[in-house]
């Protein structure tokens, strides 16, 4: 496994606006979804978030809206961990069309912080910090 | 004060989908928020409901969509408790124009439960009944 | 193929509110995935629509909550077209746990119209006439 | 009146997520919100950006998420135009308490661009562009 993970998904109705394209806030739910499921395939998914009373807020999230993704199509979030740090993880990540995967439609920074339930900040848990390091060897 | 509750809202693009019109799933979301808010005025918030450990989950949703409302139209929820019985309430709803009250766009019977944190039933607060059978009287 | 759909998916925090499970009216968006993904399946995609200056508006939906579904949860949409109208479709939907698919969290009777970009009721496309009674046929 | 635009809401349960305070996402729909209220006080709403065959796409957001905003809660967003060029706007725009104006729950610098039906470059509509310098003055 490589320190990138692919997500697909289709563009549904509920993710348009007016304008006949994605509402430019619902890429960063695109973007959490990746998030999530990729946490979940390092084990660090919502239950074991809960047993470690931890939550993963995101603390900035810079966004560049490239090319409208329309209704019906295919697409894939690449992501990528950019920064780990004791208490945080920065993250790439970018939306493209499944069948001309060159077509970069929305790309984002963003940030997360790892924080306990009072909101307060707390190291990552070690299995997951180990399951970033062990995937950036691989590169 | 009446057993009649009304909210005035304006449609944003976030509302809107691809069919440029009010995304279907919307309207609830409207009807939530005028439910809050009325239980808001009637003292059984957020700050109340998390004092005494309850909530109101929504067990049924009766929605009929009779006409798109549109991007910019300045509307109201218009709610009405039809029936409060010990653990529950069931609200009729409407959204219309504030222009012209008589254009209905969408309509809803609605009921909540009244839980605690386990989602276990619980009578609905004292206070909130008063509000209720006093607003009823009213009428 | 048979007359029901199955659609994956799994609850993401996008998903949830502060009552830590679904929001309710985000079922609907989950309904409307499942019949989109159903159509795109049956040749009547978003691109299909837009060829034959059609669209397809929710005229009503009777929905229950059942069961709260929780973040992290895999669960399938189970879609069944219950009854085949000249310019118009009733779906009986629900949402199911995939690990133990006899938990239904949540079912809906959903009316679909077909109309054109005016509104105005339009028959069914033929092409998903037949495929829609095609499928009835090997019920 | 000033380069200053204050827009009211509240933050209801269709805003929050699991973690029980404002999804992140949400926040650039709040901000949407005020935009669009901006607009329609410029003379700029849905109807004149109809007729002018405009419409003001998102280029790119830089978001920093602050503080959680809670269920409940009465809060306000401030808008300011940071810069208007010919065919884009850069907005500076956060969200506060009602209550304690300096606290900062959310800000963000966002930039719209003006374009036709088809996606392309327009100059910002003559009447808008007054309207934004002649508030410039007033500051």
């Amino acid at each position: 496994m490589k320190n990138i993970f692919i997500f697909p998904l289709r563009i549904y109705i509920e993710d348009t606006d007016y304008g006949q394209v994605v509402y430019h806030a619902n890429y960063l739910k695109f973007f959490e979804r990746a998030r999530s499921e990729w946490a979940e395939q390092a084990g660090m998914g919502i239950v074991a978030q809960q047993e470690l009373r931890v939550c993963f807020p995101v603390r900035y999230a810079h966004v560049d809206f490239i090319k409208p993704a329309k209704v019906g199509q295919q697409c894939e979030v690449v992501s990528r961990i950019k920064e780990a740090r004791k208490a945080s993880l920065i993250y790439d990540q970018y939306l493209r069309l499944s069948a001309t995967p060159d077509t970069i439609l929305c790309k984002a920074e963003i940030k997360i912080a790892c924080v306990d339930q009072h909101f307060q900040p707390r190291r990552l848990p070690e299995s997951f910090m180990n399951f970033i390091t062990e995937n950036k060897r691989d590169d």
